[in-house]
């Protein structure tokens, strides 16, 4: 099973007053990007797989969804999200994505923001999150950049001009990742861009789109603090599309 | 029109000495994993991007290609692949990727080694491409990975534990890169890996292959100066399949 941190008291304290936990998807900086990603979600069955305190299906019921189910494997978070909730067709459950096993053919959308990058087998859960689309559908996630989580050591340095570095080391050696972030020894997952990418294709997804998330002009002049967002990218958004099974004939390497 | 390093001599000189241009195919690391990404090529039309002294040309022949057209931009360079060829099925032209225009639908494969990342406008290039191959038709082409080309450094470093670390900064921001290699001033046009995805999807490919090369176990053995580029990627090897446009209407971000 996947490491739960987040039912960790000292990391769920630290996490919920995370700006984006606060005040939800407008005070994460990458929203509009993954927004602009997002097929209309009038009338669909959406997953969000890592719902946390369940802001996004609560938009996407503001959007039209017909239903929303919301997992995530902390029980702290589906209880926060069940509280913050008042919605018949939103249904929050416990899941580990690490094992979880979606009904096939269940859902029109899946969601998932950063919280890939907490899973081991990347293969097994994009197979399984195949299976539960319907033919056509979408998978939008954001992960951490492998950029960002390579490093034995992720933090910022200078270059010989002063100039904020990031540096990068170990990025072929896929695997475990042990970082302190609210609590010590959180275990994150690192794989190339290229295996996340090639392992939604040997599921049976078409890559749509790759984002590397960098901040916008308009968004640095608001917030100058994000302008080491162009430096090196944290965060990775992927828009991929369920293919179906003759075009995937077509598709090895 | 791109800049013609290869014909500065004392480039030319060097560039020369490199053993993938003494040697071929076989001594450049990275060639066992580009093999493994091409179709059959038995009774093709294949046209080779950069195509320097015309080892692919040669080798593509030898798989069974129909005939090979090598283009690139340095006369040295066709005037020496030239020299090392004798088959009235490879035709090498003189040809710049930034201007060149290909026939439509005159080819079933095309290929690229280490060129694109000198081409300023990629979109372009990738359009053309589309166009000049036949339906399911594959490109692969390999280019020096957006990780080794952003930094305004790009040279090792050691971390806080000694160990060999690339820095990155400068990722989110496209454009020109100078370095000194051969000769001083060679200018590469640095994108982040997404854009170059992101590029090929909207021209109509579909992805089907991103290779963050590695060294495998046996080649580190064999020479050990290899194990680097565990640490970071060097090259990126990239496959897409020709898609129809029935297909791409389906494709919006």
């Amino acid at each position: 099973m996947a490491q739960n941190i987040y039912d960790d008291p000292a990391f769920f304290a630290g996490y919920s007053q995370l700006p984006r936990q606060v005040h939800g998807l407008a005070a994460a900086p990458e929203w509009p990007a993954v927004r602009a990603l997002l097929p209309d979600l009038a009338g669909k069955a959406v997953v969000d797989l890592g719902c946390g305190f369940g802001w996004f299906a609560r938009w996407a019921r503001e959007q039209g969804a017909a239903a929303v189910t919301g997992l995530d494997v902390s029980a702290r978070m589906i209880a926060r999200a069940k509280a913050l909730t008042e919605d018949p067709a939103i249904a929050y459950e416990i899941a580990d994505l690490e094992t979880l096993d979606l009904a096939p053919a269940a859902f029109d959308f899946a969601y998932s923001a950063l919280a890939f990058h907490y899973i081991a087998d990347f293969g097994r859960l994009v197979r399984m999150i195949r299976r539960a689309l319907r033919p056509g559908a979408r998978l939008v996630f954001t992960i951490e950049h492998p950029i960002y989580m390579a490093a034995a050591h992720p933090h910022w340095s200078r270059d010989e001009d002063g100039r904020k570095t990031w540096p990068v080391n170990g990025y072929a050696l896929e695997g475990e990742r042990r970082t302190n972030w609210f609590a010590d020894g959180v275990i994150k997952h690192h794989r190339r861009l290229g295996t996340t990418l090639n392992g939604l294709i040997a599921a049976g997804f078409t890559v749509c789109h790759v984002e590397e998330f960098a901040p916008t002009a308009a968004q640095i002049a608001e917030n100058p603090g994000l302008a080491e967002e162009l430096e090196r990218p944290m965060l990775l958004l992927v828009s991929a599309q369920r293919r179906e099974d003759s075009a995937r004939e077509g598709l090895r390497p």
